[in-house]
């Protein structure tokens, strides 16, 4: 094998020009990782909304030309100098919420987003304020501080994980993102009893994955609300135990009034997996009186915004929201990929389409039809 | 002394006879408590701003002729069947937030919100549906299952606490609202640690207390937010480090740049005790990303909202509220009465006025300006 450490890598990434347009499967030159940065052979890809929605131009902060992408796993290639948290040849999976545990965020204990890098991942370029991709001349931006949608990549030696070589990584890549994000939400900020009643608004991958974590731990009522009845045989698959297509409920009776009566008064837990605002406001006031806990986990368009009376927080319910899951990448991905190993974390169930990198704008395609719960990209 | 029990007792009381108008003080008659009910001769009332929102006639569920008042202190006269609670000649402090132990509510252990009475105690009447007070030939309203504008009022038996006789009832009457909304929001609803940064919107009777209760718990900076520079030495009299009045800043700095500023990054906690909901916004965006929570503690005029972008919850911040500052009445306020004797609870300092029954309307006027925190009005 030819050793390409400290030299460029040619490969095909598929990237985005510009706003609105379907991505270019294009010959890109991936540089070599510098100080404190890991190239990764990325083997497998999920695609999400978040890239649907900057490609679409709607995103304020989307900057093109781009290579996508936030959800893979791969091997690494090389590595800069003083990278020590992973080695050449490791199976890894990138990780937009990066943990560097030397931050006031990643010391406070109380929150899993890390603020190291944060100026230059918003920008779309390295720690150092450079790329490491470029084609046809000109640099092409990075993405979430990841951009998987390339056969290498480069990212921050913070924002990359080490896991078990032996969990296939068609599988691990969807921990990227989608699932950890639901199933984060469900059992690490979300403090689910046994018994509580929780619903959740939108049966995608992330709400999919919230369902999952409430079965988890051992939730009573877990209500899922979506518009597209198809979702209610996926709802049942992972362990959903009520159903509910709001745009079918009777004249005069809201979502909220329905929810608050399954569930005696409201539910202990609500999560809005929909990026709705409208959702949002719904989502909080199905909260119990007195103690229900509502999470914002979609991403809201640009410029949109969440209304409610503060009645509803002065009687008790609380509106908050979390990124990722609220997981911390290094110290907590290894173990939901042993949980997948020991069969104990659903991840096979949730890949509905899978295609190869040359037909990636068919993979963007397939997430808009209501049957796509993810669909993996493989890369080779 | 005559014997009462059993029978109407006639009596002084500061009767509201319709929206925007004075009090009236009338001779009134108080009927005998009936089974679960208290009867109390009140011996101090505070005046609160809420008394004055319904008295506005700004509060959609305001209804009249009412007695109003929620904030007092007196002696129990006599009590219906059945009730084990309270005894004839203990003194007390009327709860609007009653504790019934019962309720789900009551026994989640998650809130001091109590279910037992509430619909009939938003409609102005004693949980059988009937009225206790008559005026002129006609029921007058019940008021926050209190009122105590009146020299005598009957309050369910889980509406009242006995609490140390010795303590000077023109005090504890302001543990009836105010000082306890305050101080609990800040040592009850909140977790402050030992060096978390606050910021107080508001520095009435409500945000002072919160400021005493942040120091309570060992807060670092403890920012007092008011448009009224006379605040700033009322902050410091109760522990407030720093002092901003928002109209002040030099333009294109917001309150929240400057909180942001002054505590490297967003507050830990912030309080709004204003009511306004542009206020409460602001509250909510100066907490730090990852962990700030702001608690709503002011009540918003009928119709207004609160809004945010999304993000802001995503990003860790959390919105939450409270009622009496989660404080369970039955079981807590007895303490806080001992914290007063002991004397590690301010209450004396908040007294700014006092006035007599038949100037209570003057006690409402005192409210408006800018130089009271408390009236304390006077039953004799």
């Amino acid at each position: 094998m030819l050793d390409t450490t400290g030299k460029s890598i040619f490969c095909k990434a598929a990237v985005a020009w510009e706003a609105g347009k379907d991505l270019s499967i294009e010959d890109i030159e991936v540089l070599p990782p510098r100080a404190h940065e890991v190239r990764i052979k990325i083997a497998y890809t999920g695609v999400c909304h978040t890239d649907a929605y900057t490609l679409s131009g709607s995103d304020p902060e989307g900057a093109f030309p781009v290579v996508l992408g936030h959800e893979g796993a791969g091997i690494v290639e090389s590595v800069g100098e003083g990278v020590t948290s992973v080695q050449v040849g490791d199976t890894v999976v990138a990780l937009y919420t990066p943990e560097c545990r030397e931050c006031k965020f990643c010391k406070s204990g109380k929150t899993n987003l890390c603020g190291k890098i944060r100026a230059t991942q918003g920008k779309g370029v390295m720690p150092d304020g450079t790329s490491r991709l470029r084609c046809k001349g000109q640099d092409l931006l990075h993405f979430m501080g990841c951009s998987t949608f390339s056969q290498y990549t480069v990212v921050a030696d913070i924002s990359v994980v080490a896991v078990d070589p032996k969990a296939p990584m068609d599988r691990t890549c969807l921990l990227g993102c989608g699932i950890t994000t639901g199933y984060g939400a469900a059992t690490i900020t979300a403090k689910i009893f046994e018994g509580d009643n929780i619903a959740v608004f939108g049966a995608g991958c992330v709400g999919l994955s919230v369902v999952q974590g409430a079965v988890e731990k051992k939730a009573g009522k877990i209500i899922v609300v979506d518009i597209n009845n198809d979702k209610k045989e996926w709802a049942e698959k992972f362990g959903g135990t009520d159903f509910v297509n709001p745009t079918e409920l009777p004249e005069g009776i809201t979502i909220v009034d329905k929810l608050i009566e399954l569930t005696d008064g409201g539910c202990d837990y609500t999560f809005d997996c929909t990026g709705n605002v409208n959702v949002m406001r719904d989502a909080l006031e199905a909260c119990h009186k007195g103690w229900g806990e509502s999470i914002v986990i979609g991403v809201a368009a640009a410029g949109k915004e969440i209304s409610t009376r503060p009645f509803q927080l002065v009687t008790g319910r609380v509106w908050k929201g979390c990124a990722f899951g609220g997981v911390k990448g290094r110290s907590q991905l290894p173990g939901l990929v042993g949980d997948y190993m020991k069969g104990s974390l659903k991840v096979d169930q949730f890949i509905t389409h899978r295609r190869p990198l040359e037909d990636i704008n068919k993979a963007f395609h397939d997430m808009h039809a209501g049957d796509c719960i993810r669909c993996v990209v493989d890369m080779a």
